[in-house]
């Protein structure tokens, strides 16, 4: 069991920003792998909670990986920053995918670059 | 209400590290919330569920921290790194505190510098 976030690499957030979207995107997944897939939580939770953090190029990059990940019905968050500090109000910075299986995972962001 | 995380910036994490450790720091502290002040937990969530991430310089620091944060009464958790591969076995790295009140917390963490 693991969690993925794919971060967007190409919008320059520094070491907390990044960091912020991350969690964001990893808690909100983790509550609806919660809310409708509670044995990968509960598993994920017993295993130490791995979390993945993974680099995307553009946001329609991210908005395929969601997709991809829905069709598959993997718990998935995307986050869409307020806007209030770094970014435009609304840009989509990092998703959050799983808890869930590795190998279900990883036919999604497998070959996608460690952040 | 707010959730800061404390991070060690004097051990050189790299951005993925650093967000996945913060992330540890994130949910664990708001599972504690989620348990012992849910109407913290659902104020915070209601209102967008703000993190910051702060800089801490030491281990030592994070403890007094923790120390500080439980001694009043603050979901609160410690991350210690599994040291598969930056860091040492154990290495402490990140410290999350809240969802609480932005007052509660200010008198804890207000003077750390944002990462």
């Amino acid at each position: 069991m693991k969690q993925v976030m794919v971060a967007r690499a190409d919008l320059k957030m520094g070491k907390g920003k990044l960091a912020a979207q991350v969690a964001h995107a990893s808690l909100a997944a983790a509550e609806e792998a919660r809310a409708r897939r509670q044995e990968w939580f509960d598993d994920w939770k017993a295993q130490g909670q791995r979390k993945i953090v993974v680099r995307a190029q553009s946001e329609e990059e991210l908005r395929e990986l969601l997709k991809k990940a829905r069709a598959r019905k993997l718990p998935a968050a995307l986050i869409e920053d307020a806007g209030l500090t770094q970014l435009e109000p609304g840009t989509a910075t990092c998703l959050g995918i799983g808890p869930a299986p590795d190998e279900e995972l990883d036919g999604i962001t497998g070959s996608l670059r460690l952040f």
